[in-house]
C-alpha cells in the first residue's frame, strides 16, 4: 500500500496491528563527479518499491524523505541538508501522528550513512514516548550486507559513496543520469591506521572528489542484481517485523 | 535545470546571481474521501515542473519537499505533519546551504495552505540572516489568483481545500487516484459572520469530511486548464524575481 | 473589566464560558521621522479600551503587551523587537495559563503587521493544546477594513506604516508626539511588479525613512473618526466571538 | 529620556558611551485579596519615573516589561507569566538591539521576587556576547534595602509580597485599587527553621491568601515616602554605573 | 548511602518519603595560581560525604557532578563549564529520574558560586513540575555562614572564589595540589561603590589573577575546622528537610 | 597530565598541537542484579588513568563525566540520565571551551553502549564548528575489540551489559561492590532473527534482570588482564590520533 496515493478514510481503515509502516529516508547531496545528488534518494526509494510490490497487504509505504543529514558533505557543494537537531526532530515527526493513532510497526528504511547516527538517535526518542510500538530502522546495505558482498567485484564489499555498489544500481535505474565518462577512483581514503576510532571529518578533507569505494568497478547487469537481491532481503527482514509478538 | 538529476561540478558551476532556486513545498494530509492525501505535492509539483520547462537555464527546481505543517488536519487521519517549530527550521535549512553557498535569488512556491504562517516566517528569519539575497515565496493560488477564478464554475473561486480546483486538477493529473463516487460537497464552514478574524480551529470542527470548496463541480479539462494557467503565471512571477536587482 | 487593576479573587470569580479574553499586542519600534516609537502600543491600546468601555461585562482586557516581532525594523534603529520563535512562544504562554485556568474565548487584538504571522503560529499551536477554546486573533485593521478605507483621503486606503490612518490617529490621541515639521511622504515601494509574492526585505531596504503609506494626508479629526468606527467595528466582532457556541 | 516617546532619528542620536538604558520589569500577578495583579508593573513604573526625572538627559528609560516568572504564582490565579526558559529570553532580547546598536550602559530595574533569578541568568548571558557593556540589574528593593527598611513599621523590614511595603507604596499611588476591607496579614509562612536553604514552594504551598509581610501595618504616607526615598536612591545608583569608566 | 555504590535492586527497594536525596554539584574551573581547577568538586564532595557518613541510613548520596556553569572563568583558561540554558536541563534531569520514580526529597549540595543561579531556576522549574516533593539547594558556605566566618581570620569573612576558605580547606584535603609559592592576594575588585547592584562581569575583568577574597590568610589546620563545621551544619539542614512535612 | 589536578597557568601553557585531551564519558545506570550502577564510570575511569600513565606528557586527561544516556535502562530504576538532546549538547559543550581555546587533538574515550550514538552526533556538530580540528571518539571496546575477544571464555566474545567482561574486571578493581551471590545469566534477549536492524527496545523489554551477556563467566584475574590488554590498546590509538598530521 502506497500511503501517498490512498484517501484518508483508506488509511483509517487500516488494521494497526498488522500494518508495517515504512518510512524511507534519504539525501540530496554531491555524489562525486558522476552520479546526480539524488542518488540516495533513487536508491531508496527502489528499494522501498520493491518491498511493498512484495507485501502488498502488510507495509505502508510513506513516501521518500528525500532531506536528510548531510552536512558532512556541504564542501564539495551540490548539497542539502536539515542540520542534526532538526533532523533528529523530522525523523520522530515523520511517525508520531502515526504512533498516535494507534499503528505500532514501523520500520526507517535508510539509503544514505549519514541518517545513521540519527536515525538511531530518533528511535531511542520515540521509544520514550511509545513503548508499545515495535520501532525499527536500519540502511538498506545493513540488512543486506551479505548478499551486496556478494556481488562486488571491487575490492570493496561494502557500502561506500559514490562507489560501485552505488553506481551499478544508478546505472542500471537510471543510466541517463551518470555521467561515464567522469567516473574514476578516488584514492582510498587515509586513515592512519585508526580505523577502528570514529574521527569526524568531512568528506572535502576524507577524499578528493567526494567518492568513496571504487565506482571503476560498476557495471549496470550487476546493479539489477543487487537491487533485486536487496529488495529480496528488506522484504525478509519486513516480514520479521511484522510477525514479532506485541506486547 | 533539476537540481536532483545534476551533479555537485555541474550545480557548482552555476551562475549564483542569474539563477532562481525553486523550493516546491507540500503536504501530505487528508483530503477528504475522494483525493489522495498526496494531492498538494502532485499539484505543486506540476506547477513547478511548468516553470522550470519554461525556463530551463535560469531556474534551479530542488525536489519537491512533501512533509508540510498540517497539524490541523490530524483529526482525519490520513496525514503526515512537522511540527510548526520544526517545519520553521526545516523550510530555513532547506535555503541555508545555497544561500551561504552564494545564491541570491530564491522562491519556495508552495501547494498547501497550512504552510504559508511558516513559510513566512522562514523568510523573516533568513532574511536577518542573508540580508543580500532576494528571498521570495508564495502558493501558486496566490500568484495565478485571478487566473483560477476565471475557470472556476462553482460557487467558490478560490482555493479551498479537496474543492472544484484541486479536484480538478488532480482529475487531469492522476484521473486513477481520483475516486469519483466519493465526491460529495461539504457543507460551507459556519464561520459565525466572522471572515475578518483568523479562528484557529482544526478541518475536524471546520468540516465533515474534511473538505472546503465545492468538489461536486470538479472537471478534468478544466482541471488541466488551470494547471496551464498557473504555470504561467508563476513563470512569470520568476521571471519577474530574476530580473530584480541585485542589491 | 481591566485584568491589571482587579485582583486575584475577583479574577478566579469570572465566567469562564461568558467572558472574552482579549489580549493586546503591538510593538515599539521606528515610526519614520515623524511619529513615537510606540505608535502601534498606543494605537492598539486605544481601541482595546475602547471595545472595553463597549462591553465591559463581558471582555476582560489584558494590559497591552508592547514588545513585538519587529527585527525587520531595525536598520533605522529605535526599535525594540523579540526574534521570531521567542515572540511565538511569548504569544502562547500569554494565554496558556487562562486557557489551563478554564477561559473559552480569546482574541488577539494586534496593533503590528509585523506580528500577523506569528499571531497565526500562535494561534494554531495554541488550538492543538486547547482544542476546546475558541482562539481568535486579528489586527485591528483587518477588522475595521472597509470602515477606515472609507476615511481615508489619500493615495493608499489600507494600513502601511507611519501612513496617513497611523498618524492621523496618533495626531488625535497624542499630537504632542507627532513631529509635523518632519512629516513627508516616503516615495511608495517599489516592488518591481511582484505584488502577490511574499519578498522578505527589512524596512531598509524597502522605504528611505522607514514610512509605508502618504502621512502628509493625515489629518487628526479624521484619525478621531477611524478609532471610534475601529472600536465600533471590533466591539461587533468581540461580540460575534461572544456569541459563538462552545463544543 | 523616555524611549516610547521620541522616534527613531532621535534616538539614533543619542550617545552610546554616555546613556544609561534602564530596562523596568515587573509581573502581572496575584496580589493576596487586597491589591490588584498589576501592583508590581505600578510600583516599579513609578520609581523609573522618577529615575528618569532625576536625570533626564542621561537616562534612556524603556516602556515597563509587565510580563515576568510568575508561575510560582499560578496556584491563586489571576497570574500571567512567562516560563522560565522563555523569560530568559525575553530579558536578552529586550536589551539585544540596543546593544548591539553599541549602548554601552544597561540597567534591569525590577519589581518582581521571581524576576530575580532569570535577570542574574540574562545579564550572564549577554555578558558573554557584548563584553564591551557595562550590563546591571537590580531589583528596586535590593538597592534601597536600608531605606525602606527604615521606613516600616510592621515586623517584616524587607520587602515581602503584598506586604507592607507594596500596599503602602500603592495606598499611595493608585488608593483606588486597594480593596481596604480585605487587608489582613496571612500568617507568617513556616520555613522548618530552614532558612538559609532555598526550598522551591508555590504560593498556594507557602500562604493562605497569597500575601507574605504584613499589609496590616500599611500606611498611605509612608507609601509616599518609601517611593521617595527609593528613587533618590535608585538616580544615586543609576549615577554611579553612568561613572563607571568603559573599557 | 552512596548511590554509585549500591545496585538498582537495592535502590528500588528504598523508601521514598524517608529518603533524602543529596545531589553534590560544583565545577572545574580556574582556580587563581595556586589551586587546582577541581577545587569546588573537592570541597563539596569532602561535604557531601560528610553529611552521608552521618546520616547513612537516610541520605542517598548522588556522584559529584563536577561540570558547571563557570562561563564567566573562561577568560583565564582552564575551564570547562556547560552553557546556561543546558545547565539548567542538566540539573532538572539529574534528579528527574528519581522524582519520576516517587522520590519526595532532594537537595543540590553546591560548591560553585556561579552554578547559585541556574540553581535557583532549576528548582522553580522541577517545582512546576514535582509539586509533591520537597526540592531544595544551596551552596554549603550559604548554609554554613556563621560557621565559616567564625573560623575565618583574613579580613573577608566570606566566600570569595580561591580565597582563604577554600585555599584552607585544599590546603587540609589535598596539600598536595597546593601550589604554595604562588599564593599571592589578589587586589580587592573595585565595584565602583555599587555593591548593591548586579553588575556582570566574567573574572578577567574582575580580577587580575582569578582569586577573590586573601588566600594568603589560609591554614590548613582551620581548612579542617572549616569542613568539620560545614560538615555538622549541613547535616543539621539536611535534617531538617528530612523531616518537614510531606503534604 | 590530569586536568584537574593542575591550575589554569600550567593548563594555559601547554601546546595546542601535541597535546591529546581525553574525555572519559560514562554513565550511572543499573547493571543487573550483582554490579553497582557506577560500573561504567569506573571501568572506563580506569583505562583512562592507564592511558595518562603511560603517555603523561601528551595526554591531558579531563575528569569522567559519569552522567550519560541512559533513559533505556529506567524501567530498572537505579538510573540517572540526561535526555538524548541534553546530552548532545552536554557533550559538545565539554570540549567546546577547550576547541575554541586552541586545542587541535581530542578524543571521547567512552564507557557506556548508550553513549554511542550522541556521541558520533556530538562530533559531527563540532566538527561543523572547529574543522580544524582533530575530532575523535570511541568506546574502549570498540578500540579493543579482539583484544577483549581473546579474554572472554563464555559464549559471547563482545561487550555486553552487565556482562563476563564488566564483570570481571569490576570483580578485580572493586570486588567489595561486586554482589557475587546474584550472579545470574539472563536468558540471550530474543531478537527474533532480526539482527541486523536496530529495533528500539528498553532494558526492562530486552531483559530479566537487566544483563546482557554471561556474568556467569567472570574472573576477577581475567578482568585484570582484560583491563592491562585494554589499556595498552587504547595507548596505542591515542599515539595515533596525536601522530595525525594537522592541516
Amino acid at each position: 500500500m502506497r500511503f501517498a496515493e490512498m484517501t484518508a478514510p483508506e488509511l483509517r481503515a487500516l488494521s494497526r496491528e498488522d500494518t508495517l509502516i515504512i518510512a524511507p529516508i534519504a539525501a540530496c547531496e554531491q555524489h562525486s563527479r558522476h552520479l546526480p545528488v539524488f542518488t540516495d534518494s533513487i536508491l531508496v526509494g527502489a528499494v522501498a518499491d520493491a518491498v511493498e510490490r512484495n507485501l502488498p497487504d502488510r507495509v505502508l509505504l510513506l513516501p521518500v524523505l528525500w532531506m536528510g543529514a548531510s552536512e558532512h558533505h556541504l564542501p564539495f557543494g551540490g548539497t542539502l541538508t536539515a542540520s542534526l537537531p532538526t533532523y533528529e526532530l523530522v525523523l520522530m515527526e515523520l511517525l508520531a501522528p502515526l504512533l498516535r493513532d494507534g499503528f505500532r510497526r514501523t520500520m526507517y528504511l535508510n539509503g544514505h550513512g549519514g541518517n545513521i547516527d540519527p536515525l538511531r538517535i530518533a528511535l531511542r526518542r520515540l521509544d520514550v514516548q511509545f513503548p508499545q510500538a515495535v520501532l525499527t530502522g536500519a540502511a538498506y546495505w545493513e540488512l543486506a550486507e551479505a548478499e551486496i558482498a556478494a556481488l562486488c567485484e571491487g575490492p570493496r564489499k561494502t557500502m561506500g559513496h559514490a562507489c560501485e555498489i552505488e553506481t551499478s544500481m544508478i546505472m542500471h535505474l537510471r543510466p541517463d543520469l551518470v555521467r561515464k565518462d567522469l567516473i574514476l577512483d578516488d584514492p582510498d581514503p587515509d586513515t592512519g591506521a585508526l580505523r577502528s576510532i570514529t574521527w569526524a571529518r568531512d568528506f572535502g578533507r576524507r577524499t578528493q572528489h567526494g567518492a568513496v569505494g571504487h565506482p571503476e568497478a560498476a557495471d549496470a547487469e550487476r546493479g539489477r542484481r543487487m537491487l533485486e537481491a536487496i529488495g529480496r532481503k528488506v522484504t525478509v527482514v519486513a516480514e520479521g517485523v511484522l510477525n514479532l509478538p506485541l506486547s
